[in-house]
């Protein structure tokens, strides 16, 4: 489904869209910083922002926008998250969505916002404004990569992909970039998602599905259980595939429904396995639970742990750690019905320690890629976590990363 | 009040009060493994226990026994948490009273109960038996440090502590030794406290004494967010010391309760700054808030979060995380009222950065002891939580610790 070709034309593959990245001087590293994604046919626009109360400046300009209903594209940077900023901030982001709106000849309205990286620090507005009309400059149909490139910031690669499906004898594109990297979990943290679309659908059904797919794709992701004040995902659809407009919940909706929860999930996953020194990518599937509630909550207790972390960094297995995080969990779970496997190896079940080949068990851990069953035993319901470990390299990443 | 001689006392302190630690080869490093403290004295006793849901077998066993109200001792293990160990460790930790009950003449809901440790492994009780025999055969008013040192497991030093007071005349000691380290958190992670006294008091108020103390105290300490499955703090009163018996909240109780309370805050303190691969020690001092829980949540939510934890290992003063996890904590904080300060510096003020010196706030960030302030501006109320920063330490420590 999602190709490397795809991958490449990301967010400029649905047609109308171009996207470009470039240099200002805003990361110290010199690298790619400053991204734009355009689309001059107008848009509807959908988006879910953080829940932090410490919201940085870029997310309530961009609320604002997706209040609207309707915009024609991003001005985003990495480097500085204008986070924490006051008034200056405010004003700074507004800025931002002004300067790309007289380049881009629409309205300031009209201009998605987002920031990452330092908080507390103010943008340089003059780097930003030769960095926003040089983007502009550079649109293209080929600019995803830069784009996706200049939103990254402990990223090791940039999240991208792309996909079509036929609706009523239409092809209809989907494209995305992202980044993720530490400060993820539940409630959507340090990650950007710009998903474009040139599906023709209703606004409130766009930012429907988006907010229901987003509780069970980005909300399902842990890192190190911090939350930051810059996320958002956001979806600008416009219209120009051709497809009958969808207005109601009809096979059209299911359609363009799955797609959008495939290419979050897949974004959400690979945010996961890029995690701040992910050695490990850590699948925590939470089954037999009473609700959905209870089961993301026994997961993300589990996911959360550094004391499971670090042994799976350890290639550990450890399921005494995972039994433990799920008996505080604060769900009211009954250690003799639940049951512990690692890959399809049982290591706990109903209150004591299974019996287990220990050299299966040892390809399980050395695995890359492990997946961690929980079931509880008390009902039908299940939800899945993704994760990683947690190892001296992100000590090291977030202990030297000065501000 | 805690001087070196007391701390040597510890638990056998108190009048009436014996203690002994022993080698029983359950630990693996062949280190003190197996405690016994003892009164033949009949003790009124109160304990708290682990709120997590897989209670070890040890915790099932001496929650019975601190139901009885009275109590003669305590047996103790390190080297195996006989957790998660089915009805085979039920019957372990039975018998482990058993066996130190028949060798001190009392019954055996006379005997606490406690290990720690891996989790998932049976006791080897051949060499426990061994061990609880020649302990007993040790008892002794010099034998607290011994005990102490029988009951750590990752922790680099024992913790132990011993004051005196008069009450209506008459000295009434006090001695505690415990044991801290990874896993610790708010409702009583890996860690093991006992606490003996001479003091004459009813068991109830005893009992209400300690559920108190604890909230403020050891539930105030926060290591990695992990709780164990093992944890208990027990209080043992012999009423050795013939004061006039406390039976109600007159001024010699309350005499009695800052005194335990001063022990619970020293015991509580030294097992955050001696958390796993701990370089720093964190006080965060949460006030203005609008309740208690509030105060606590926020201050949690600040001393959970790895990313304010290896902050503070890198020695960088990034409030940024701090703020950020004031704005996850879940309390309805408003950050334009909202200070930090680190030391007395501050360092985010009403939303933005604050303007500080460099240098002193780089003197700040390089104390061993560094105190976070957190003024919410909204009410009256405070919270004080105890951590400490997050190393490459911690990682190697729980990565390596193999089951």
């Amino acid at each position: 489904m999602f190709s490397e070709n795809h991958k490449t034309a990301g967010v400029a593959y649905p047609k109308g869209f171009k996207a470009a990245g470039v240099r200002a001087g805003i990361k110290k590293s010199g690298n790619l910083d400053v991204a734009v994604i355009y689309t001059e046919k107008t848009a509807n626009v959908a988006g879910v922002f953080t829940q932090n109360l410490v919201a940085a400046a870029p997310v309530r300009v961009s609320k604002i926008v997706v209040g609207t209903g309707t915009a024609h594209g991003v001005v985003a940077n990495a480097g500085c998250a204008n986070a924490c900023t006051g008034e200056q901030g405010l004003r700074d982001a507004e800025m931002m969505a002004e300067i790309a709106a007289k380049e881009l000849n629409c309205r300031q309205d009209d201009i998605i916002v987002a920031s990452t990286g330092v908080i507390g620090v103010n943008l340089p507005m003059d780097k930003m404004e030769t960095g926003i009309k040089k983007a502009v400059a550079e649109l293209s149909e080929e600019g995803s990569v830069n784009a996706g490139n200049a939103i990254i910031t402990t990223d090791t690669y940039s999240k991208a992909c792309a996909t079509e499906i036929e609706i009523g004898g239409k092809e209809v594109r989907f494209g995305a970039i992202a980044k993720g990297s530490g400060m993820i979990r539940p409630n959507m943290a340090t990650m950007l998602c710009f998903i474009t679309t040139d599906i023709d659908i209703d606004q409130k059904l766009l930012q429907e599905a988006l907010s229901e797919i987003n509780e069970v794709t980005f909300n399902m992701v842990s890192v190190d259980g911090d939350m930051s004040t810059n996320d958002m995902v956001v979806v600008l659809a416009n219209g120009a595939a051709g497809n009958e407009k969808i207005t109601e919940k009809n096979s059209d909706y299911e359609k363009f429904y799955s797609t959008l929860k495939n290419i979050c999930t897949e974004i959400a996953k690979r945010i996961a396995a890029d995690g701040e020194g992910a050695t490990k990518f850590l699948t925590i599937k939470v089954s037999g639970a009473e609700n959905f509630d209870d089961a993301k909550k026994v997961g993300m207790s589990v996911a959360n742990s550094p004391l499971v972390k670090t042994a799976f960094f350890g290639e550990d297995p450890n399921w005494g750690r995972v039994i433990c995080a799920v008996g505080y969990s604060g769900v009211k779970i009954v250690p003799e019905k639940t049951v512990i496997k690692f890959g399809d190896i049982p290591v706990y079940a109903h209150s004591v320690g299974a019996k287990y080949d220990e050299s299966a068990l040892r390809k399980v851990m050395s695995d890359k890629n492990i997946v961690v069953g929980i079931e509880l035993g008390l009902g039908d319901s299940e939800a899945e976590i993704w994760t990683c470990d947690f190892s001296y390299e992100y000590v090291k990443i977030n202990g030297e990363y000065h501000t």
